[in-house]
């Protein structure tokens, strides 16, 4: 923190927030989860300019200070894959199999979309977001202008593809383009932007393949669904001879210099952890345990993809499957379902599932130079977490209690660049009873469904 | 509700307390779940006199009033198997199998235990418990005396057991049974009692037979672990030719006559179906589904169980294992975790595990003429949760949404025998601080573990 530093400001001048007197949550240099004491979190021009003690920032001039005492500070959590504006549907198609749950009430539903119903399910998602400390997500979806319009409103940071099938022709993917080119760096740079072919299931082999030389053209990443259960694979492999993941290779999705972000990956065969060990460009994969527990799939095999050094970032899909954007109970299962899902209870720790929901979650979306730690030079994401209440005490181990007791409604304080979204728990940028009203006067025609119309076909 | 009723009162007196304007869980007379919209609930004497319609009540005179537009009733929830003061420990073993956590951990560190810990332990469960929604708990634990003043200070109804080992010598059940005879009834009835013996493999078939003969000669039930993971379950057959399950009907726990609870039985035998299916007594299972996550288990087999008629109450266990007391969050676990273990997405929908939540688990702690129901003539234990929050909205059905995307941060009110013991999240009968702060000054010396000491060794 010099004056030559142009994020950190003037030293002189006052610093555009300080939060003091909270325990923050670090990294080491390995990256390792730890905790510091009695920490004051300097912000200048929407970065960390300084992570220092209380009393050394107790005299600093500062625009907006936050007395944050007997709270916890963590880097702000990253939603690596959702579909925001399906809040509208949650709770509309519970205890079905996913065959069902598509082709009988999403697809169908889906063909009724208007942009504006996609912006008010987005803002609505922002809110929810917000108030649990969620504050950058992935989103993958239609209509995504009308996303991008919610996410300057909010204050959130996102990283935003618009999705395409190939059953839209050569103007799906044309779109997805235009979206990602004409979006990137917007809202004063918070919105970055990727390509969003739907799945291997939905897209052609031909698109996945133009897709990845549109993105190492472009210098854009790819944000996509792969081997999102086991019968896909299987299914996959009965039809062409090669698993989802052999098809994004085969695409030169995992070549050089492509950044490629698959969600969920509950269906990867042992073979496709040799060709994932195998790839040259930067893969990562988004896990949204909830919704793998409701359709009864298998889990995101974390261990095996933490042996080849792929980061899991953490994950709600849409809240038409999984019913809630809640990414800290995606921490608490994704804890809980990989212990039972090996067989180990010794596997994934509380502060590994830490490690997930900050660095890895940070890298999936692309930012891990950017955001999901509370170092110095780092934009200003960040959520102070109040741990007063009877189910969070005594503390015997801070790690433990954040991923084991500690819940999204414990968030009091959510910051992006700086600017405090939330502040004891009340929003500061959206109005959900506006949003909710306005949203629920267009359920009526937005959840009809007429016979045989769908925008697309579920066969995996 | 008449003048003749004892319960209701005399209808010209002013009720008690009227809660107006929820939408009300109800049941139907085969028990299945609905809602009844713009309700009101009457209270004369702690039970609930009448559930009316909010016109109805308008005009009615009551002590207390609670406006309660926008939010949901429900019976209160019921935690069917804690050990409440365990709260003093959670987070203290992580991410450790079972063995250790019992034998180099938890039954250490219960060797320091004094009655005091045990009692400010029960205080803080009480005052989490109320802040989740909880209004009955079914604890077993030492020094059950001090869990009893709690609860009676706390407002609480408790069914309550003093645990006992074998290792103990004859003083152990004896005072179990002296514990149950002297406390049952007390705090205003709100406390009854049982008999509990630890488990199979901490207490010998002769105990566990005597145990049997005091719950007939006495009218007390018997609440214990049994079959809590499939090793122990090998364990005993190899070691005995028996099941933990066929244990408990050789001492005849099973027969006519006995009420019995039995925690976890995630290790059930396919034999042990049919033996419990020819259970003469009323058995009844306590499942608690985050636990056996964490601990890598199975989970109970709640489906056929279900097949059996044998009710399947919610339950936390202790926060050492479980890390905490948030009946909600097992409510929500139970539907997505009985779905991935049978594979059948349409299994466990939400109805049902919100009937789990209401009358089984009443059942299951023999209150099920008494609590789980918002129906005339049963206790007033009842809480209203607010769904005004964004992430729980729009509604598209009810159940849904209460089981997959409420929390229990969202229940504002909690009501037992139709007093009320928090209010707009506000706490009325416990000071959390207090009851926190004398609980840390105890715990350098409760968590000391010195070598080999400890309460009891686990081998299955």
């Amino acid at each position: 923190m010099t004056a030559t530093d142009p994020a950190a400001g003037h030293p002189q001048a006052p610093a555009d927030l300080v939060v003091t007197g909270c325990t923050a949550l670090v990294h080491d240099p390995e990256g390792n989860v730890g905790f510091a004491a009695d920490r004051a979190i300097v912000v200048r021009g929407g970065v960390i300019a300084a992570l220092t003690s209380s009393a050394g920032a107790a005299r600093l001039p500062a625009a907006e200070r936050l007395d944050a005492r007997g709270q916890l500070a963590l880097p702000g959590l990253v939603n690596c894959h959702t579909h925001s504006p399906m809040v509208a549907l949650r709770g509309i198609a519970e205890d079905l199999p996913v065959e069902e749950w598509f082709n009988d009430w999403i697809w169908p539903i889906e063909s009724n979309l208007t942009e504006r119903d996609v912006e008010l399910g987005a803002r609505l998602a922002c809110a929810e977001m917000i108030r649990g400390g969620v504050t950058c997500f992935a989103d993958h979806y239609f209509a995504m202008e009308s996303v991008a319009a919610a996410v300057t409103d909010s204050g959130l940071r996102a990283h935003l593809g618009a999705a395409y099938f190939s059953s839209q022709g050569p103007e799906g993917r044309a779109r997805s383009l235009e979206f990602a080119l004409d979006h990137r760096g917007a809202a004063d740079g918070r919105i970055t932007t990727c390509l969003a072919p739907h799945a291997p299931y939905t897209v052609t082999d031909a698109d996945l393949a133009a897709t990845a030389q549109l993105a190492l053209e472009h210098g854009l990443s790819v944000h996509l669904h792969a081997a999102e259960n086991r019968d896909q694979t299987e299914a996959s492999v009965a039809r062409t001879g090669r698993t989802p993941i052999e098809t994004l290779q085969r695409a030169g999705l995992l070549d050089e210099g492509v950044e490629l972000l698959i969600a969920h990956a509950t269906g990867l065969a042992e073979r496709d952890l040799d060709v994932l060990g195998a790839a040259r460009g930067r893969v990562a994969v988004a896990s949204a345990p909830r919704g793998y527990l409701k359709f009864a799939w298998d889990t995101t095999p974390v261990r095996a993809l933490a042996g080849l050094g792929i980061p899991v970032g953490l994950a709600t899909d849409g809240a038409a499957s999984n019913n809630t954007l809640d990414v800290w109970e995606s921490m608490t299962l994704t804890a809980l379902v990989q212990k039972q899902s090996t067989g180990d209870p010794a596997w994934l720790t509380a502060r590994q599932a830490l490690h997930h929901a900050t660095l890895q979650s940070a890298r999936a979306v692309g930012l891990g130079d950017t955001v999901g730690s509370l170092a110095p030079g780092h934009r200003a994401d960040l959520i102070l977490v109040d741990l007063s209440g009877p189910h969070t005490r005594p503390v015997h181990d801070l790690a433990a209690t954040l991923v084991h007791s500690a819940r999204s409604a414990d968030v009091t304080t959510t910051i992006v660049d700086g600017r405090v979204l939330m502040r004891d728990r009340e929003l500061r940028t959206l109005d959900v009873d506006r949003i909710a009203a306005q949203l629920e006067e267009r359920l009526p025609e937005l959840t009809r469904r007429a016979p045989g119309r769908r925008i697309q076909d579920y066969r995996h």
